[in-house]
């Protein structure tokens, strides 16, 4: 028997309306979905697909324990992993549902890892947090021979300073419990006038403001843009 | 009279299929759009765009003269901006197609620099050309607290070198005539296995393969994608 195809589709942000023309039409073709879920949470990525998702469709939950080791997420990737190679075995395709972008700090890359070497895989790209974030707040993200860096916020003081010191435009990513501790950073580094919060990007929920006035801790899905240069928008620079 | 609105709408890499829903439903409807195009040379954008563009759409061409000085380009962007204010004064919104981002290393940024301050403006998100090589040559762009840097390859060899060494992975854009320097650059940090070479993603005329096998001189829509750590697919890193 023919072998099932393995497909990663990023979703993107999180406003359907930002879903690719090409994950439409596989979501409303598939027979078989998977997608990551928090325990007791209604799985993102599912609310981001839900319209498209046929309602006979097979749905393989991978549900991710919130611990701070990497041992019990790392056990349900394997369970998820087994799950969809069960399907796959049976010759359907298994769509796997991505928030942002499949490769972009992304779940699916642990799904990848135990499935690439024996299934077929395609991956759909999607719009990115970041790049949404962007449009959201007319932020823009690069110009000409601009260096623009994605840094994770629970990288240390050192790590993070230095990325930024390196850069023309920033992306901090994973904030939450970091954002003071990121504030002060910046703060000290001059560019907390620079500095642009905003979490949720696109969704109904969403807030943006200065990075001055950000709630502190601030939420998981929340990020800051930081432009070093002069305002990237104005004429003398274009 | 209500002015109309400035819409900046990305498009993603050039497959048609890559587009959001947002960007198909706005282009469908438009009655006036902009693109960017080189001389005698069909438009990329309005390619990537053109099944959805209406018939009796007013489209308003903007041609970016091949100079190295920026003077006639911004001249250019300059005309191109003013049409476009003409159009807004009468109350039609203008919808300004964008290749991949708009807010990513995009001429979009030019005429939001003229016209942001007078018009209301709307900034559509798109697949990057660096999202979608990414998923084509399965290559993982950053997971957990990996830093990930986009880097322009015309920046001096001094620049290119710090950035990749303070980096998990990364982009390097623009490569075209740079390519040979920027190989003899990766090969000396040891990374020359670690590099990939991409051109022309997700378009019919897409080539990858890996850096060592790459053309010299590249053409301008190529990149390569670095990856310092083990493969990060591998099991073990997940």
């Amino acid at each position: 028997m023919t072998k099932g195809k393995l497909i990663g589709v990023g979703l993107g942000p999180g406003d359907p309306d930002l879903l690719t023309v090409r994950a439409v039409r596989l979501i409303s073709a598939a027979n078989v979905i998977a997608y990551p879920a928090l325990p007791d949470t209604e799985s993102f990525a599912r609310q981001i697909a839900a319209r498209h998702i046929p309602a006979g469709a097979h749905e393989i939950v991978i549900e991710i324990p919130m611990t701070k080791e990497r041992g019990p997420a790392q056990a349900a990737y394997d369970l998820g992993a087994k799950r969809i190679a069960e399907a796959l075995d049976l010759g359907e395709d298994v769509l796997v549902l991505c928030e942002g972008d499949p490769f972009f700090y992304g779940s699916f890359m642990y799904l990848h890892a135990r499935l690439a070497e024996h299934y077929v895989v395609d991956v759909v790209p999607g719009i990115t947090s970041v790049n949404a974030a962007a449009t959201r707040i007319h932020f823009p993200l690069a110009a000409r021979n601009e260096v623009f860096t994605v840094i994770p916020a629970p990288l240390d003081d050192n790590s993070v300073r230095s990325r930024i010191e390196a850069s023309d435009t920033c992306a901090i990513l994973k904030v939450g419990r970091h954002l003071g501790r990121i504030r002060a950073l910046l703060s000290n580094l001059g560019l907390l006038d620079r500095a642009h919060y905003i979490e949720r990007a696109t969704l109904d929920q969403e807030v943006s403001m200065t990075l001055a006035d950000a709630p502190d801790p601030a939420p998981y899905f929340s990020m800051i843009l930081v432009s070093k240069g002069r305002d990237p928008w104005l004429k003398t620079q274009s």
